[in-house]
């Protein structure tokens, strides 16, 4: 069976121009960048053109702002807990209840150290408030750190402003982004748009690079210091061998990326809203996720009250379609989202969320082929719903209300 | 020029059959292992095959005492770090003066927050004293953390004695070996002689595996706390998407080398023993560090004395002959080599080191080159050192003694 792949929010397929990168780095050029003789300066040269390829996609013109790292995962705790280590002097933190989990673990692991963490809470259409963003940033600020944008719904968080409302406030605050989902999907220009981020997360394996490899920018000045501690590889910032191939596919799949991005975005942009306009006709007492907001051009989150997610997902399974009811990095847990769950998402649809999120292979025969059986999937499942009237097609009249 | 690789230590080339074994993983299998669809299963049970090999391959029958990593540094990270969090009451650690930078430098930043540690001297065979390490445990011993054998030297620590007698003093001190020299070289096996081994860190990139993943052996019981805080994955150990590619090829690359390894530890053996015999006859004033010890199979440091190392390693170069100066993971810096330091390596000859590590593809012709062109080099830099007499081929009057 044709599997249609609608789940790029969670990983995505390695580009075949990326795979092509790579090959040469695995059993021909293999050396160790650190090495002296010639064909390791040849491996180190190729590291060195990935950072400055990166970096100058980013915005930067200075490659040693770009940290390699395995992924955004450390990306993350690098910049959380390197800022932590670098600036001992503050122990308050600024991040959301909606954040990755490699975020929001991490500051309660500071938490559990002394340090003071404000989480800001989400409205239904998924963002804070600024005032509360404003009124939480204080003279021990040492970080804040809120993501682009949002893996689970797609929701935007208006980085531009809120990074330069805190270095107006007091520059010496550490402003971090994990942009793991936007590099490459949204503008990302260090020297423009996030001219106020200092630290900047993301990974490989959500634009067609590998997983193994991500990056974090750091900006010149920053006081982070290491979280992988070892020999002096990355400038003394990282210990461990450098995962060359990877390194090189992370920079191919950005150049990627970024050349046809604005396309690739709007062709996107359509295939998801054509998606979403037609589920939501098709599908009574459904809602988007974040509709009020900004949103990536790929994703949709839709809750279909009054039913299981997981039903959901394994129907749409067995038709070969790949999405997920939430993020991928807690999807081991039985307990609903809680991204859904900080955004009040009701408690007849919170279980019943699906998420969709589109990439650059998908077509539109395969959005077809899903508007095409999705709807019935739900009509199946609400069938065993003790809450459904199947023949008026509503809720039964002692079903939960939506906005109990 | 063809390459004659004799840094094996530093890292290898990809085995073919594990490559192979990793392509379906990037452009067909590319799932994410923690979703919920089938195609994702199918790469989750991939690294449920992978982490049961390697376990069993190191004689434990438990594949959840194997947590992946991105690299041996990592595993050496989250096995220190994770052992002091997950064992708060006690803060003494016992390591050597020659480990890897991986374990020295997370020693040292733990030292830095408050641990104590003793750092065991070694003498001028790479050994340490067996008394001094047993009166280094003491009630507060957290930790020993020693390495199976040394990356420049070869030199191997007993470490199924060291773990014993450590167990018998005290059962609640927790023993970790870097074993990234000898996993595939050497018998590992956590069942029979390491069975008093609680954590054992080793990478794949030593045994012809891709640069960019590791493991970590956690006895079952172990208190080890997560080092790379995020996502559920690993069991909730390790958060972050799992890199399948690699963790396939780690568990194609440990079969391969254990299928084989005793025939090819006795071939590389002779190998190095003839580099060893013939080199040790045709240069005067060499001599091989760590010669009274254990040592690898396929390991030779030898010192020339009265020349740079670096001078060595360009030159070889020319040749197409890759060796180094010591441990790649330090020779961004000009410091010669902590190891060869601590044995006490004369001041004439520490800087005058080269380390030649032979692995599976290295064939007898190879050697009989470097045997042919490596005594030549050793006489064209002398004419170079003040310290030398070319006509008489021994040191001038006036040069500094050997052992000063």
């Amino acid at each position: 069976m044709k599997v249609i792949y609608l789940d790029n929010n969670a990983t995505t397929p390695v580009a075949p121009e990326v795979f092509q990168s790579m090959v040469p780095f695995f059993t021909e050029d293999y050396f160790n960048a650190s090495s002296m003789y010639e064909p390791a300066q040849h491996t180190a040269r190729a590291i060195a053109a990935a950072r400055k390829s990166i970096a100058s996609g980013l915005g930067s013109a200075d490659p040693s702002e770009i940290l390699f790292t395995s992924c955004a995962t450390e990306s993350n705790n690098t910049a959380i807990l390197g800022t932590a280590r670098g600036n001992p002097n503050r122990r308050h933190i600024i991040t959301t209840t909606v954040e990755h989990p490699a975020v929001l673990e991490v500051c309660k692991e500071l938490e559990r150290g002394g340090y003071r963490v404000t989480y800001l809470n989400v409205d239904r259409s998924g963002n804070f408030d600024l005032g509360d963003f404003i009124r939480a940033l204080s003279e021990d600020t040492l970080l804040v750190t809120i993501m682009h944008a949002n893996n689970e719904t797609g929701v935007i968080f208006p980085i531009e402003q809120l990074s330069r409302i805190t270095k107006e406030t007091d520059p010496a605050i550490v402003f971090h982004t994990d942009a793991t989902q936007t590099v490459g999907k949204l503008p990302v220009d260090l020297t423009r748009n996030l001219v106020h981020v200092d630290l900047l997360s993301f990974s490989g394996h959500k634009l067609h690079a590998p997983k193994g490899v991500g990056a974090l920018f750091i900006r010149r000045g920053s006081r982070c210091r290491p979280f992988m501690i070892g020999g002096h590889q990355e400038s003394g910032r990282r210990g461990g061998t450098e995962n060359v191939a990877f390194i090189v596919g992370l920079a191919k799949a950005l150049q990627l990326a970024l050349a046809s991005r604005e396309p690739d975005d709007a062709r996107i942009a359509r295939l998801r809203d054509r998606l979403e306009t037609a589920l939501l006709a098709a599908i009574p007492y459904s809602q988007v996720n974040g509709k009020g907001a900004d949103r990536l051009p790929n994703t949709l989150n839709l809750s279909i009250h009054y039913i299981e997610g997981e039903g959901i997902l394994y129907q749409l399974s067995e038709h070969g379609i790949c999405a997920s009811s939430g993020s991928a990095c807690t999807s081991g847990s039985l307990e609903p989202s809680h991204v859904l769950r900080a955004m009040h998402v009701p408690f007849t649809a919170v279980h019943g969320s699906v998420r969709f999120s589109l990439g650059r292979y998908n077509t539109a025969e395969e959005i077809e082929k899903v508007i095409e059986v999705f709807p019935q999937i739900v009509v199946n499942l609400r069938k065993l719903s003790p809450y459904w009237d199947n023949e008026r097609n509503t809720p039964r009249p002692d079903a939960p209300r939506l906005d109990e």
